[in-house]
């Protein structure tokens, strides 16, 4: 009688060993052998749900964007009730700080795929801006809930801005180029300019 | 008789060599091999101006570098007799965006040696923040020419932003997440808002 698998678990299995080896050993390491060993299975599984590498780097592209997801839906969820606008802002660029495993292997994993694209236009995901415009999205429903208006036109730049600059700050702690009081204090700046944090609504 | 060799020059263009690898392959390329190959020579030279593979990494973070300072110092030149403050910073800024080849070249390769970086925290190059630091204290400088004042704390924040963010905005461009005028934007905003463009100082 045949194993009972459940596809999406299995090949979610091996989309986070694939993550794995990418913040571990870096974008060079990925390939279906390192994968399969990294999930302690032969290269069978690996080829049977990702027809070639790109399939796996696009999976594993989708994957990050999810579990970042799912770890800013969480801390959001956590603030309780009706938090105000300033604390979901605030909690949710915070989430990308290097504090924690989850937060931390998310950036490595983003700057690994981000540089592979800048060389290789082949590997680019359709649709990956959805992340940074869903962000976008979620700041300027704050914004509006905190202002009972529309941002101006240097307000939406200053939203772009954030999110746009947001997983480098995070990065750059990685990186050793500030330390983690410097880059909460850069993304707080630009919160603060959006959203006063005296203001009472 | 031997040849006569200017080493500093050889050594340039094996890192030049190295760089044209990292720019069209991406950071996985990157062999003593592959470096021979480009530049059109044996092994052996590249193994005897470079001892391992750090030391290649290290040269080509070096040149990056030293070629963006050359190409802001040109475009700064180019401005003539005594530019004022705006002018000198919107200058430099632009310098990054990828309008041509070496601006775009030096962006693609900085962004693959800084993903690097954050799984390999042993090819991290000692004093890579140099760049980062007398760009800020370049635009702090302009800032005080303009101003006739030292900044405030925001304002010394709205200066870290702008050299932290500056190479990821280029890059945006480049991985096809903003057009160069979006990009021109984002940076134009953050300039006029530490030096306003309608002020005659």
């Amino acid at each position: 009688m045949p194993k009972v698998v459940d596809h999406e678990t299995r090949r979610r299995e091996l989309t986070d060993a694939l993550l794995r080896v990418v913040v571990r050993d870096g974008y060079d390491a990925i390939s279906i052998r390192s994968v399969a060993d990294e999930a302690g299975c032969s290269v069978r599984p690996v080829q049977y749900y990702f027809a070639d590498k790109a399939q796996l780097l696009a999976a594993a592209h989708a994957r990050v964007t999810e579990r970042m997801g799912a770890l800013v839906t969480r801390a959001v969820h956590e603030l309780g009730g009706s938090p105000r606008p300033r604390a979901v802002v605030g909690t949710v660029v915070h989430a990308f700080l290097p504090t924690n495993d989850e937060a931390r292997h998310a950036v490595i994993a983003y700057h690994c795929f981000f540089a592979a694209e800048l060389t290789q236009p082949s590997i680019r995901v359709p649709g990956a801006d959805a992340s940074p415009n869903a962000l976008a999205r979620l700041i300027r429903t704050q914004f509006e809930r905190h202002w009972n208006r529309k941002p101006t036109a240097a307000e939406t730049r200053d939203i772009q801005l954030l999110v746009t600059t947001l997983s480098t700050i995070a990065a750059t702690v990685i990186a050793g180029y500030h330390d983690i009081e410097d880059a909460t204090s850069l993304l707080d700046h630009q919160i603060d300019r959006l959203l006063p944090p005296n203001n009472k609504r």
